[in-house]
């Protein structure tokens, strides 16, 4: 890779396209002739409001967001929606769905229970989170005042093939770990939210895609900062934005318009996880740890059996330059995290890296 | 100014020094020969974990932090406080003192009605926000579980010159907008917080210096991302936090120790504000907006008299390169925020170009 780069396999934070770097860097210290660095601009000033209604105005393109939704950028990550969430929806009926599929659903699942009653509509604890319930063993409630899952999980390394069916009842989606790695439909949703910091950005941020009728509605001990209706009204500016960290989500916007959008990752995505799935179904010395079925196109994650063989793989990837390789402590073995803007040559050498190390152990 | 750049009197997001936007520019696509920006980096990794140490570390001996406080990084800048402060701390009595001394100190204010009964101890909206009551003017609470202030107010241009003495009340303050242009006795506070826009960092997060034995009550109902008491336990990482803007911090630390820290900073700012409150003083044209005995020395307030002489001033200003010097709508007139960053030449040029305004109007 150029410019002497490692090939980083980190669940999140984790690579950015090199070009949207250089972009980055290049316009620093003054952008576009303007004297002031992005990270100076009043989020006030003409200049900056430019570039954030540009960058809206690009998301809202690529991602495909209909009319009827917002798009919001607040702080915090996906672990401020987790608490954002039931504080601005539950009161509707004091009830809610939860899908535990992995860590952060479990998280999410958890934070709800302090605003209201929470329903466990299905657990793949029981297993590990190695599989995704299907839509018949979904206990859902009708009286739910929304629904929610997490689409990709991350640490385990498996994936929602489905949009759930809830007859009605808003659905709620963390798509912190897979968002603009392919076509959503959008208007399938209440809320979609999603930490930026695998897919579109440095960490520091969620975007926020909003059903602008389910806004309005929080509970009086909502804290201002958390308020939906507060951030579509004022445009995610009560509060000064993360400016510079929107900037970048602005250049990858950009890098993605050249991959040919949601689509073109989609195939990209698509052939980069098979190449890595591929060498895990015809190895004698790998273990895939997911369901077949279930298996994400993010993070893919394997072990060999051995936690001495396992931690020699993680040590020799490293010295060859692939890092951030080892898997979670709560799956074990090692993950892969190929997001967007993991080259496919990294994906590529991994692959071969992965094939010399089983033909010498 | 080299490199083309403007003198941006922004009262934030605001100016960064030139040679820290260097520094950054020169390692953002490679961090110092690890193969990868600190935007990419794993916030668990060993390599983000010695940045992130050394800039607690620096943030420690700098702002001269007791061993009794501990230092937190927490997005949401100090809109996000407004609510945390009273969800952690409140529980204690039910009961809080605030004094309102501008607009931010109004909307914490307001915030904190939500979670407990809150006392005004002072309230200068009965001059716009003019002046700093006087300590026999705070109508303390014996029973308050603290009392909060904001030490300098951005809008108005005035700035608190005395701690208050509560009588055993933890104190919180509002430094967001004169934290490291002065040393500040920590040991005085129970807690200090401050959004790093304006002095610190480009915006996405707030420092939070707290005396740990404050941590811990939380009312139930709050949002886990607010708990101190687990961003204490977690250092900071219970989830994912903003890598960069923590990074960015880090270089203006060690840009502030080549400035003679805090110290060095009080002297260069007292300076600073001195030359501008210089041409006000002799002026026959400009009026100090502020009362002497409260100005703020990282914001300076002053207007004409005349709506249109303002507009012609703030339009000939940015021409000349002097830009975002318009006052808030609040305030009227003019405002020239000269925070650490802002060069002692930028400050000598808006007084040379105010006293040619003056003698050609």
């Amino acid at each position: 890779m150029s410019n002497d780069r490692v090939y980083n396999f980190s669940a999140g934070p984790s690579m950015l396209p090199l070009s949207v770097l250089e972009k980055a860097a290049s316009e620093l210290t003054n952008y576009r002739g303007s004297g002031q660095s992005v990270m100076e601009m009043s989020h006030r000033s003409k200049l900056y409001l430019s570039i954030f209604e540009e960058i809206k105005s690009d998301f809202k393109r690529i991602f495909k967001v209909p009319d009827t939704h917002e798009i919001l950028f607040m702080q915090g990550g996906a672990t401020f929606q987790f608490g954002a969430v039931p504080l601005n929806l539950i009161g509707k009926t004091g009830k809610a769905d939860y899908a535990i599929t992995g860590n952060f659903s479990k998280i999410a699942c958890k934070e709800a229970t302090k605003y209201g009653e929470i329903n466990v509509a299905a657990d793949s604890g029981d297993r590990n989170h190695t599989y995704i319930p299907s839509q018949s063993e979904l206990k859902l409630s009708p009286d739910a005042s929304y629904f929610h899952y997490c689409a990709n999980n991350t640490i385990y390394g498996t994936e929602w093939k489905y949009v759930p069916e809830t007859n009605g009842v808003p659905i709620v989606c963390d798509m912190s770990s897979n968002i603009m790695s392919k076509p959503v439909d959008v208007s399938k949703y209440g809320i979609i939210y999603a930490g930026v910091q695998k897919n579109m950005a440095p960490a520091g941020m969620a975007v926020v895609v909003i059903d602008k009728s389910l806004a309005g509605n929080e509970l009086p001990i909502t804290p201002k900062i958390m308020s939906y209706k507060i951030a579509i009204d004022k445009d995610s500016m009560d509060n000064t934005p993360p400016c510079y960290t929107i900037y970048m989500l602005g250049l990858v916007l950009k890098w993605l318009d050249e991959q040919g959008g949601t689509e073109g990752m989609a195939k990209i995505k698509t052939k980069k996880a098979g190449i890595l799935y591929d060498v895990l179904d015809s190895s004698r010395l790998f273990i895939p740890i997911a369901d077949k079925e279930a298996r994400s196109d993010m993070n893919v994650t394997f072990r060999t059996g051995s936690d001495e063989l396992d931690a020699k793989f993680v040590k020799e990837a490293t010295e060859a330059g692939f890092v951030n390789i080892k898997g979670h402590r709560l799956a074990g073995g090692m993950r892969a995290s190929i997001y967007n803007a993991m080259p496919m040559e990294g994906v590529e050498k991994l692959a071969d890296f992965m094939r010399a190390f089983e033909k010498n152990n």
